[in-house]
């Protein structure tokens, strides 16, 4: 049983926070940008100074390597991104990477036998703020592996091609071109290279606080479905047309949402989550009755037979009249649950017992790397708590005790692989 | 009693709506751009056809006078824009200045005797739709007469740096510099120069055509508030946040909607409006719980003591809790009603009466240039029934049967003006 640094991952947590410093306790570090040049540099810097080797594929991802005494072993890697959300916190993202790199610190200071290669990774673009979509790299890396429906998402052309959201004029390519990160396709993650996966990850949900646990065991990403429910009325002037007779789509809009609470709360599933969290509104003059609004529906649950029973209440708002207006209901994507690898939660579960670590299965609601990366590799996830629930925004925190609880669950879950296999 | 040509305005209606002519039965024509310069030009050609006078003041509006007999009368003005919303229809705005010049025009032909001159005017920028806000010019020429709460929002300074919503380095007195229809200040719309004013408009509403009626006796522009509903949440991811625990701004808002419909509804005043067309949502993002939404609230009636009643209820959403969120009202604006010159309005029945025309009393909930006219000068406005009321919208129409007795009605009451006075 090893453990990992508190003082190693608070100078770590310390220096990452300073790139992209947005100078209110947060940072906006957009994949490629200045800002994650200088944490992709720091990575270099800590991770040959350990005597890792560093790799850099065609899509920037970055892999540092510390070699194993096997010389037949495929290596163990862990990682998450660098990049973040506009305004976003210290911890989304960046604690993979740095108690992926926490990991190969404590390996090779306390000199800890392996016969695996042990590698640490960042995965270009994962927030896809600036390059849309989210999860860029892993798509493109796990492309052969993904399911028809999810792949045609992360073509390599769409994605070369994808705009800047604050300037069209530069595309995704051009920031890679210019970024000095391109490197070589044969870096890439393959199965015939790499064992399996690990990624640690702040929970980005009250769970564990609410429960007093410090680290999560996470078993699987939940499955979702995101649809868009769009209702159309007739626009008319605000002073003129009569109440009765007006088609307002906001007002159907809230009719539809308040029906949805509603009926779907009645199910009884308060672990199923849903959320309308995007609106569109036409023609938005507060002088004018909308003729057209929309929101979208993500809904996120284990049970494929739960979530079926959620959209069929979804879909069945199209054979509604809503305020005069009526309903149309759009499939955006689906996903069913992915499992994680079930040696390997064993193992990290495994890991916070020895460790004492206070813990508890937990299932991921968000997307991740992993989950691309599960189609490729036996993979699994380690969450951290975090305060309030809170994530992609600046008051993001989880302590560097539970950080460093993180990295030292993962370490010795890695150790287990290394020794027992999968 | 006289009648107006329908030919003639059938041909009027015709070549106006070739300017700005967006190729699929509507407009485009804002202010001061090419399409307006046409119609301008349209304007002054066929009044200097008939032999008026036109004039242009220091903020393009235009005016085109044919003489009377005593030249000691004031002159007895009618107008409207000619400016339109975005894919606008053929009749808002310039329908006023059709029958204003259709006025002249039959005056000039069948060589009625009258003692005041007769104006046609075209106001500039009374949509706002390029350079806010709506009735510019309105506001800039009868700045010294309003309220202050309303003159505020039209300083002539301020008017004049409105930026393009289009090109935000261009502004209005750009525009107004480059139109070529810069004017003199002096030929502004004065109260010592002018004797009344008349606007015909299409009503914007379905109240006529629902009562079998073709013209509208417009009595008064109802009072009206403004206001903004401002809800805060927290947002969170939409994977990971369990739904009790949840302060959604959004469904906060859907609550308050629903609950202003169903109170103000109770209430018992079908005549009452209120408009909430205007919403804006954070961070609008499909995965995020939105932790803030605003929507605008807009309400007309002639009584003050009822939209009093209703601000009430408006103001009472601040002190309730919605789904955990908490809401702000704010204040956009408010303004009384305006009643027309109540011997303008009579001498409109009586014209309406002597011609045979169906008509009725009718309040105007929209914004007009006749209600700041209204401060200046006695003041009356005429309505042409509207297709299934539609408006700011392709397919608004009026026939040119109805059009053609608006301006017939609006011939005579201004010859009533001409023989009885005030």
């Amino acid at each position: 049983m090893y453990k990992a640094s508190l003082e190693r991952m608070e100078d770590k947590i310390k220096t990452f926070s300073q790139y992209g410093d947005a100078g209110h306790g947060g940072i906006t570090r957009y994949t490629l940008s200045e800002a994650d040049i200088q944490a992709r540099n720091e990575f270099r810097k800590r991770m040959e100074a350990i005597g890792a080797t560093i790799e850099i594929d065609d899509v920037a991802n970055m892999y540092a390597t510390l070699p194993g005494s096997d010389p037949n072993a495929k290596r163990i890697v862990m990682g998450s991104h660098c990049d973040s959300v506009r305004n976003g916190g210290n911890y989304d993202g960046i604690l993979g990477v740095m108690s992926a790199m926490e990991v190969l610190e404590t390996v090779a200071e306390k000199k800890i036998p392996h016969k695996h290669p042990l590698t640490a990774m960042i995965w270009t673009n994962e927030e896809g703020s600036l390059y849309p979509p989210a999860m860029m790299s892993s798509g493109i890396i796990c492309y052969d592996y993904l399911p028809d429906e999810i792949k045609t998402g992360f073509k390599y052309e769409d994605m070369m091609n994808s705009k800047s959201v604050l300037d069209p004029q530069v595309t995704f390519k051009d920031a890679l071109d210019k970024s000095g990160f391109k490197g070589d396709k044969k870096y890439r993650l393959t199965p015939e290279k790499y064992e399996c996966y690990f990624e640690t990850h702040i929970e980005q949900g009250p769970i564990l606080e609410d429960a007093g646990n410090d680290i999560g065991v996470v078993d699987c990403v939940l499955g979702m479905f995101n649809y868009t429910l769009k209702f159309y009325g007739q626009t008319t002037h605000a002073g003129t047309f009569p109440m009765p007779k007006r088609k307002d789509a906001f007002y159907a809009a809230a009719q539809a949402l308040l029906y949805l609470h509603k009926t779907i709360d009645a199910l009884g599933h308060p672990e199923l989550v849903y959320t309308t969290g995007e609106v569109q509104c036409h023609p938005n003059v507060h002088t004018c009755v909308p003729d057209y609004y929309e929101f979208s529906f993500d809904c996120r649950h284990e049970s494929p037979e739960l979530l079926n029973q959620v959209l069929q209440i979804v879909k069945d708002c199209a054979n509604k009249e809503w305020a005069g207006c009526t309903c149309e209901v759009e499939k955006a994507w689906n996903r069913d649950t992915v499992y994680w690898n079930k040696t390997l939660v064993g193992y990290v579960k495994e890991s916070c017992e020895e460790l004492g670590v206070s813990h508890q299965y937990i299932h991921s609601g968000a997307g991740h790397d992993a989950q691309f990366a599960a189609y490729v590799l036996p993979t699994t996830m380690i969450f951290v708590q975090s305060k309030d629930g809170l994530s992609h925004c600046e008051p993001e925190y989880s302590s560097p005790e539970h950080c460093t609880e993180g990295a030292s669950v993962m370490l010795n879950a890695v150790l287990k692989v290394d020794e027992r296999g999968l």
